[in-house]
């Protein structure tokens, strides 16, 4: 009976070329939750030309790399690396890696991210435990301090600087805390690290991941990961069981023999590391490292209070009520009475070709704008274009605002 | 009691900049196993501007390169899309995705990629059946018969195009066989996409991955994924009963509501794509449409053939015997007696600043040369280049050529 498939002939689909155009993306500003713009010395690195990625040459170039993550994160761990993937992908690898079935995950939640966590814990067999806030407001001590007494948790998630809501955590006292219950802390620095202040080792922390595509000014493609001495003698502990990692592209006991091998130990082949990504990431650590880390930081913080008095002349209120439970990256702004919040970003993008960003999740959705002043974004001549965007916005709403100071 | 951690302070550790240089990467020309050099265009396209991920531009990006690879790959199927991640990824996102726990995959092992896969489906909880041939050989059609008749599996995995040996698979006949089987055929097709011919739908291919960095001539960063209807509905079948995918980042289900969603369906925001590794992607397969597919297979087969050619008249053989089951994108030259492949490949690297590839493990390290010439760099001017430095190579090494042709 003659088959439905044959042997491969020499006639092709029909080739699309017509129908597709010349890639040509639009100008944005992109003053949303990120990515932000990438810094043009940035968009230079990736056109640099490839080498191989077990080349001695970009082995070299991944140490000077991993020596600007440690200072950039504030930390000495000797397994601080590129993950090759966007940072959801470090963040699997943080939690793949340092989860045993069965071990309680004792997961803060106050926004977006809380919950996500809670879902990709709970795939590696993790006994997902939440301790909840409202979305934008901050854990006391007290409250952390509670319920890992109650949940005797192996790892304790906290999100230092949540991106659905704008919120800063602090974090005294959290590192003794999980020491006395022989915890793990897992850290979320996405939108912080390159921006807000981060003191890693200071704090405490075992596991910290984070992204490229907000305060490092770099695109998204490869991501910061970093393991402490406590979590890397888990891995290993978790190897020596005979407990494999529940995740092939991410197993850290593998890739650890490629980007973390001792001096003059050969470096054995896991998978191709994305080469122009890994650039790209070395050039935006470097250019934090010339402005000098405090620089950086002190920009950011001037850029976030020169917009906040922008918003409060307009007559805008914050979610997050204390500015210093704020990030100095993202701002959430809320939406008043009567206005479209979809509209008005809208509008910009329409208008301005200005990118903001809307609220994440039921909570938040239609209820707040987050914009991003990060990285190479975090200057006051973009926090002013940007407000004054918002503000023509709500006037096309027929909103009428205060009308002080310079808007 | 004073604690051993302090709140934050303003000092910070020790600026690296001073030791680590500027990025400088050395000029290589590419002819290993992967990654090839990226073309020009290519590396143009990573300087674009960002736009964000949910941009509606960046969705109609998204869907020019769905159309552009559904072409390269001769397929019609509607899930099409850029994996967030290396070809690892990818062929991780096709396994997580399509395994059920108990999954019989019979995974064809010829090769390193074959074991690889062994590993990476039994961390999904797949009972692993090995059909096995000596690495450099093609598996026939009575084998791959015999061996479904036995393992009844639920998986038949199949590498078309095997990084390790060179060896290409025919494919004639399996399609017939997986349905008979009610089986998904998963094939690897990494270093044969844009180069080597390749008819997915004619074949009957359930899910198929690849790499960027081969005969794509883009930096890797990104990866192409396919599944076709009859995977899709085992994807719909396991959701139904309430299986989650066992990894966050590679679920295909929350995916499929970002990138794969119906015509003006809203896109649901699952993690931050890597935008210019997308922009690279889109480029590289719009460069294989303006040459036209079966234009590129042939330039790859005349730079192979000439190839070979060259490594015939230089008394060099050749791994796989049969020129119809050699690739032709990456070549696999034996070592001469008494020669140190390493060493020769350090010449190359150091002398002429050409990369080419060893062999990968125990059964081929120390006894091949894996040499790409792939995409941008299948042209004949490449393969003599590279074959002279070879030459030369050997020469040092006091090797004695038969001295025939232009070599």
């Amino acid at each position: 009976m003659a088959s439905s498939y044959k042997a491969p002939m020499p006639t092709v689909q029909k080739n699309p070329i017509k129908e597709v155009g010349n890639l040509n993306p639009p100008t944005r500003l992109l003053c949303g939750p990120g990515p932000g713009n990438a810094h043009p010395r940035v968009h230079a690195a990736m056109s640099l030309p490839q080498i191989g990625h077990l080349d001695p040459a970009f082995m070299a170039l991944v140490e000077d790399l991993k020596a600007l993550l440690r200072y950039v994160w504030q930390t000495d761990n000797e397994f601080t690396i590129p993950v090759s993937g966007t940072g959801s992908a470090a963040w699997e690898a943080a939690v793949a890696n340092l989860t045993s079935p069965g071990d309680v995950h004792l997961t803060c939640v106050n926004g977006y991210f809380g919950e996500r966590h809670c879902d990709m814990a709970s795939r590696y067999g993790a006994k997902v435990e939440r301790l909840e806030r409202p979305w934008g407001e901050a854990f006391t001590l007290a409250e952390i301090t509670a319920a890992m007494e109650k949940t005797k948790p192996q790892i304790l998630w906290l999100c230092y600087a949540e991106t659905s809501t704008g919120i800063r955590q602090p974090m005294e006292g959290i590192a003794e805390l999980c020491r006395k219950h022989e915890c793990l802390l897992m850290l979320d620095t996405v939108t912080a690290i390159g921006g807000v202040p981060l003191y890693l080792d200071k704090w405490g922390v075992d596991a910290c991941y984070a992204g490229t595509q907000k305060c490092l000014s770099c695109p998204p493609g490869v991501a910061p990961l970093t393991l402490g001495p406590r979590a890397l003698a888990k891995m290993a502990k978790r190897a020596e069981k005979g407990e494999k990692v529940a995740n092939w592209y991410l197993d850290m006991t593998m890739i650890q023999k490629y980007l973390v091998a001792a001096a003059g130990a050969p470096r054995v082949y896991h998978h191709t590391a994305p080469i122009s990504m890994v650039y790209a990431f070395r050039e935006a650590l470097t250019l934090i490292a010339e402005e000098g880390l405090e620089e950086v930081w002190k920009r950011h913080s001037d850029t976030a209070e020169y917009f906040w008095g922008l918003m409060a002349d307009m007559g805008l209120e914050m979610l997050v009520k204390d500015p210093n439970e704020r990030l100095t990256s993202l701002h959430t702004v809320k939406v008043p009475e009567g206005i479209n919040a979809a509209e008005a970003v809208k509008h910009c993008r329409e208008k301005f070709r200005i990118e903001i960003g809307g609220g994440l999740g039921a909570a938040l959705s239609g209820k707040i704008w987050r914009i991003g002043l990060m990285g190479f974004n975090s200057r006051k001549e973009i926090a002013l274009q940007v407000a004054a965007a918002l503000k023509d916005a709500l006037m096309a709403q027929g909103w009428k605002g205060p009308n002080k100071g310079v808007l």
